[in-house]
């Protein structure tokens, strides 16, 4: 008899939703959560230059004075890739010697079944009555990200809702289960700089402007440190991802080349004075005559913090007690849909060691996800029924 | 009723040889040169990972204890582009107002009509019954040059042919007629580096090896200075030619880039002493634990430089005499077959202005391919009748 995580956990990864692709991933979960007294809302976004998602809201109030705590988590995954690659198939879900296997194993269907799964105890001993909980699912956290937990907390705030505290399920244990939780996100801005110069031959470089010298120093400019870090964060990074020119013949001087960059950046920075800083370092390389223009690609991840007294403390205590570890207060590694909830609750992102994320043969200890139901039961009741405010 | 050399300019103009296509070109050639008691030999050179090339050469032994002078010249011509933006057919060989349209116009099949005709007079004139004269002539100049001149140059060896002196009869005059003849040339080679790092995410450096910095840092260093010129040469110059990469995520770290470059180099250095002086420039920059490798692409084409003295202040002094223009020595620019010569016998590049080579609407006065042809007989003079060694 396996236990109803590891049955929904199962159902879910049997639904092959790759971002955006739903799947019927969601009406599992509807189908989970309604007989537990959740109201649930489907929600379709659209817009925005991308695809459009299908989203789910559920929530149930209980005692209105009460707790209201947000959980958070995507459906979508990550496409597996090589099909032949794989031990077991990706979405078949097939549990041998005590370990589930396929894609969202780890990432993140377990971190959803084990949440869902908690709920149902909670719900069997009354402890939800004793405030609100609510979760916000999307199905595209893999991909663009723009019609996902961003819209949803926009329509949340529109409908009236206010949470105390948000968990996103997202793996966030480092090496052992229990051993991290994320209280942040450094931000993340990535973009491109183009040098014109002017082409040329290469025997009479007297005629031309070569752009590659000026890209060279504008590489090395960027490259130097930003900051030495903060209390919480590690130093701001900044990586130059590409040089480009695609000029093959070695007898002309190009006109012009480009250079991609993305930082990661801690909260000594907004987005804009970043690149007041990077606009900054651009002017200031030797350009040799030449232009330089900057571009942001894609959307600005700002920076953010979690206040590590309150609510996390509860939950550290919560988690110390369970696992016989304080969690450690991390904030490094990448973006999250963490980063959505931030203006609007405290958020820390609490979940399994994802060892397996995005790989193939990606694949989960049903233990695992048994421990962490129990953490999450663990950590409702302690909302529910004590003072977490 | 037009000059020799324009008729044969434009017989030579209206074979469209765009290398390696001879077109019948060196046929026309051979029927001018044969009644003038050349002896003409077809040369068709193969291998060298390059296309076959049709050549001639052509030599009339007229005393052989006099002065041998080689004449050298390629009938190829570069693609002419878009037919459309020619004002006149690039194989009509119209002449319009005085100037003879056509592809190869000025290079530089006038250069070699111009010689031809030359030939003429001093063979009418009996001057060329005072030593030899012969002519080297490709098809392959503008491309892989694999299969020409070079491979002429050592056909004529091996049959013992010995020079005192070529002309290769390139556009060499910088503004005006006989302002300037090319003494030498500079070396040239090409290049290209590899760096590799270790790939990862940006969110992770610590685990990643970026190899863009360490690339920026090797442009930096090669685009420094390698000499301060010589006494024929201006200062050797590198150019960095293409930088990339080829990362279009901007979440990823790259494994490795490319950088692409070509050195003009003068006498200061022989192709492996500057390549040694780039390896050495290599290791010494910032390779942040990246490896670099450095593959030379091409042949290397050696700087060389004749002496100016001797035929060179003959040469000058028929110039200055015929043109009122004392020509200036100049060794800037591309390179060109008088490399291939080089090793020989003292050579020199003496023709045309090259205003419109390599262009649409090539194009050139029918007055100064008659003078050219004017100076030629003058020189062929010099050196049969006088003592030019």
């Amino acid at each position: 008899m396996s236990s109803p995580e590891t049955a929904l956990l199962a159902d879910l990864i049997r639904c092959p939703s790759v971002t955006p692709a739903e799947e019927g991933v969601l009406a599992i979960l509807e189908a989970f959560l309604t007989p537990l007294g959740f109201e649930c809302t489907r929600l379709k976004f659209e817009g925005g230059s991308s695809y459009p998602v299908d989203n789910l809201y559920a929530t149930r109030k209980g005692n209105r004075e009460g707790f209201h705590l947000l959980f958070a988590g995507h459906t979508d995954v990550v496409p597996p890739g090589d099909l032949d690659a794989w031990t077991h198939g990706p979405f078949s879900a097939e549990i041998v010697d005590g370990v589930i296997w396929g894609r969202g194993a780890t990432d993140m269907k377990s971190g959803v079944a084990a949440f869902c799964a908690a709920l149902l105890k909670a719900h069997d001993s009354g402890v939800l009555d004793h405030g609100s909980v609510s979760l916000a699912i999307t199905n595209d956290e893999e991909a663009d990200a723009v019609n996902g937990t961003r819209k949803l907390m926009e329509w949340a705030q529109a409908q009236g809702e206010k949470f105390d505290f948000a968990i996103v399920g997202e793996p966030s244990s480092f090496e052992i289960f229990g051993d991290s939780i994320k209280i942040g996100r450094r931000g993340s801005v990535s973009g491109r700089v183009t040098v014109e110069g002017k082409q040329g031959h290469s025997a009479y470089p007297e005629r031309a402007r070569n752009p590659m010298p000026a890209l060279a120093s504008i590489a090395t400019t960027l490259d130097a440190p930003f900051d030495r870090g903060t209390e919480h964060f590690q130093p701001t990074n900044l990586e130059v991802t590409s040089l480009d020119t695609g000029n093959p013949a070695s007898n002309v001087i190009p006109a012009k080349g480009t250079l991609r960059f993305n930082v990661r950046f801690n909260d000594t920075w907004a987005g804009e004075t970043l690149l007041a800083e990077i606009e900054r370092r651009i002017a200031n390389a030797d350009l040799r005559g030449c232009t330089a223009r900057m571009e942001v690609l894609g959307p600005i991840s700002k920076c953010f913090i979690c206040p590590p007294d309150g609510s996390v403390a509860t939950l550290r205590k919560v988690m110390e007690a369970y696992t016989g570890i304080a969690p450690n207060l991390a904030t490094g590694g990448g973006t999250s849909d963490a980063r959505f909830i931030a203006d609007y609750c405290p958020v820390v992102e609490c979940g399994l060691v994802g060892a397996t994320m995005h790989q193939v043969d990606e694949r989960v200890p049903v233990a695992d996800v048994e421990k962490l139901t129990g953490l999450y039961a663990k950590i409702i009741e302690a909302f529910m029924t004590g003072d977490g405010r």
